[in-house]
């Protein structure tokens, strides 16, 4: 345990604060117990990560397993763009996305059955959900478009979030539609199903639908032959996970009426501040460094995002596809050197996780370090007093219960960093992103990862696809043999299959509607039938 | 890597269903890697862990610390209660939700100004609202009251919910609070805003208030003093993450349209099924082993719940209440021994996450065991087919997905659990938290702490107390010289507290109108003023 005294010392020193402009975000990392030293021995490296960041953002290609720039930085500060061709494409569509959506906000693009567009229905997976769900939910609380997702494959999921749109109110609807491939098949099929349900209603679907895509691409072909109303063009050089300042989360924040253009000056001023190689003033590093250090740079302990405000609560989950799809990486870059890298994110909100897991944290297994992140305006307006015998507000037990939790936790030796913004609005949720953007780009220098590729999806999308080619062989011979009733070896034997696999088929199937099933002990004894 | 013959054989043995009634619940861990010498080690244990359980559920203290009983079992099946008068007192509870509910829906029990009640607000926080939100995300996609929560003591977050609900919404609007010492301060000062929100617009508030607390507490004075429309009482053998099947669970969820008898005959079910001692049958015994097995019964590895249905996306935030908080503790039953034990557990839904983290998963630091949740029926009524080449439908996907990700994650050694159940319905539910109820009770003898009590939530409350008494006395010092600029140090050294705690609490104040604040270049250079 510390002395009061030198607690106050350390806050001094580790309390980094940006201030610039309508920047003030601040930084403690004094609950992280890192010495002075550490971050000295810590120097050299970080210098190297700067250097490699500056390249980065000159328009090297970083990205080499995928031969592409990373160029998510430019979409802010389109100056920086490497060429005239990508700053104009920048800008272009960034006019085009708020162009867009001031047409359909006065009702010069409409539906033909409705005088307007009401709602907005985004059909997306990934970073094409999670961008445009937390802009929404954190800035548009009374969105200029009632907004659905659609960001799965789940067919009872596609039915309800349908249903609850209503007949009438597809006519009302603008579906805009996810993907950089134009080939993802969670998206594709959400398509389709939607398209469906407009035919079932007698609607055209093409004048209700958008695309964001990569030029060329399927997702484009379709939208060109059946003439839908927009496309937005996707670069190939912003990746999913940071798509979000580029159309894919410009489009639907513009929809929303999110101020677009102060959400991208966020971001800007804290890339800005974050580009000075002084490392003990810079966040975007200090962060970085902290989950070195914490983790001994080979994600040893997990981070838990706490956002004490509620319209923050999707933070943590856009940070777990930002961080753990970056850095959770198998081999070293340019070698392969195996290293298993991560950082595994997890977190709601607080002071409602105090209730929920906060136990853990402060008793349990001492595995992870948590952030704090502090909102410091607690609404706009006067507060009520809710407690008489200490004159206290809803906001001042909000800040109670955030001061309490991180002394408690770092009285019992559990770390914390505490970040801390002068209020949740389009500026500074750009610059919260950019912040961990930032770290997330100089951590997987520290460690030698490449932060932009996905390689380890590749196995599962690979294995889903031949599983789903044997499931047309197993419906075929279902089909070809009625009444006959089959064994999961039996029929494997006849596919040269997995018996395995072509067990969970079956079983599949028989749940919808396509055979009977028969259990028995064990499933080498299971009968499945195919309707006569 | 295991030949695809073993696995086959591997599968078939450790593939556990439990089907008996209208149960059908599988547990697979054929993923895990355990060995069936390693099962028989811990049959010993297992056998101790069943006699515990059975003393429990025959209402032995078994919560020492709290001398309190742990009845959320009896709950379900009011027979097992050890008393005449708690089998009683449960089955009123039930009689109670439901007949209140079923006068609401019929308008008997009807707001003063207006026709019905149509929209819920459920004021609570952990237990008293995550049991809730899961009961009617899953459930209830189209409640009979339309519904929202209030689940923290954010100012902005209870301005939007009041917001969206509406002036026009609060004439028709029912608001539960629930708190079972009706002393929790989120939910106090929730409840006081919603109140004060009801008074501004000429409401009366106990016209439209019910209270779930526990009989003669603050609350319960409060309700009884101005007369709310009704009371239900909250057992002290039903902690907050169990009291989803109490009337904390029940009222909402009846006001919503639930079918609460099939949720209670569903955990009812799991229940008895999993009282058996046959350890290799009993599916919650099995996940406390897979737990114990994959985190050598210290949680060295995060559980990642991924439910691949859409309505359970908040089952994975429930049950990291129900087992962080449960499991996550300092001290072994009994002794003071230190273990710092605990499960983390995140997620969300899947395939969606498979383009988030599942990157990491496969690739990244291997700190984690996976735990697939199916649903075997896509839908109600038929489905599209979205590809041609494999006639495959959405729902197909989505079964493709979990076992491409699954068949990805064991070929690179990470485990996972499977866990299938037919359809989400609200017996399905029931036994899905019942599993994990009960997993939770066999996996805290196994490792012997105490799952019933949370010490180390205390902690932070103490601090936020001490913290709100230093701001009163801040506040009044500042009123007390108007004008005159402080510093964190010497205000601190004139009330006695430590600077730091001075710190925040003037940061807060300058942020939210009773001060003003000049920034220095650190904490301590920082002057306070309050306005003249």
């Amino acid at each position: 345990m510390m002395e009061k005294e030198s607690l106050w010392n350390r806050y001094r020193e580790q309390l980094i604060r940006s201030r610039e402009g309508q920047l003030d975000l601040w930084l403690d990392f004094s609950r992280m117990g890192v010495a002075s030293g550490w971050l000295r021995e810590m120097e050299a490296p970080c210098q190297r990560a700067f250097r490699e960041l500056g390249r980065l953002e000159a328009g090297e290609k970083v990205n080499e397993d995928e031969d592409r720039m990373v160029g998510h930085y430019w979409l802010r500060d389109p100056d920086m763009a490497p060429t005239p061709e990508l700053r104009e494409e920048i800008i272009e569509g960034l006019e085009a996305a708020k162009a867009f959506a001031s047409r359909v906000h006065r009702g010069e693009v409409r539906p033909p059955h409705a005088e307007q567009f009401r709602k907005l229905l985004c059909v997306g997976i990934g970073g094409s959900a999670l961008g445009p769900q937390l802009v929404g939910d954190a800035l548009a609380s009374f969105p200029a478009l009632q907004t659905w997702f659609l960001d799965n494959t789940d067919p009872d999921g596609i039915d309800r979030v349908l249903r609850r749109i209503g007949l009438q109110g597809l006519a009302e609807t603008l579906v805009v539609v996810t993907s950089k491939s134009g080939g993802t098949p969670e998206t594709r099929n959400g398509m389709l199903e939607v398209r469906a349900a407009y035919e079932a209603a007698g609607l055209e679907f093409a004048a209700h639908a958008v695309a964001i895509t990569g030029p060329g691409s399927q997702l484009d072909k379709v939208a060109v032959a059946e003439g839908w109303i927009a496309r937005f063009p996707m670069a190939d050089w912003v990746g999913g996970r940071t798509s979000v300042m580029s159309v894919v989360g410009l489009v639907p924040a513009a929809l929303q009426g999110v101020d677009v253009d102060a959400f991208l000056a966020g971001a800007r001023a804290m890339d800005r501040r974050t580009r000075s190689p002084e490392t003990v003033r810079n966040p975007a590093m200090l962060l970085a460094l902290m989950w070195h250090f914490a983790g001994n740079g080979r994600g040893e302990k997990d981070m838990v995002v706490l956002p004490y405000k509620d319209r923050l609560v999707l933070f943590s989950k856009y940070l777990q596809q930002l961080v753990m799809e970056s850095l959770g990486k198998e081999f070293e870059l340019g070698n392969q050197k195996r290293v298993c890298q991560g950082l595994a994110v997890y977190g709601n909100k607080g002071s409602t996780d105090q209730h929920a897991y906060v136990q853990q944290l402060r008793d349990g297994v001492n595995n992870f370090f948590a952030v704090f992140l502090e909102v410091r305006q607690d609404r706009e307006g006067a507060s009520l007093v809710v407690d008489e015998a200490n004159g206290a507000t809803s906001g001042d037990y909000l800040q109670g219960f955030l001061r309490g939790t991180r002394a408690a936790l770092a009285e019992n030796g559990r770390q914390s960093i505490t970040i801390s913004v002068p209020v949740v609005d389009a500026f500074n949720l750009g610059a919260l992103i950019a912040l961990f953007e930032r770290a997330v780009t100089l951590y997987a220098f520290l460690v030698n990862i490449n932060a932009y590729h996905q390689p380890g999806v590749e196995a599962g999308k690979k294995a889903a696809g031949t599983f789903l080619l044997l499931m047309e062989r197993v419906r075929r011979h279902l089909r070809a043999h009625p009444g006959e009733p089959f064994s999961a070896e039996a029929l494997a034997a006849s596919l040269g299959a997995d018996p395995e696999n072509v067990h969970h088929i079956l079983v599949h199937l028989a749940s919808n509607g396509a055979a009977w099933m028969t259990a028995g002990d064990d499933p080498a004894a299971d009968r499945f039938t195919a309707p006569a």
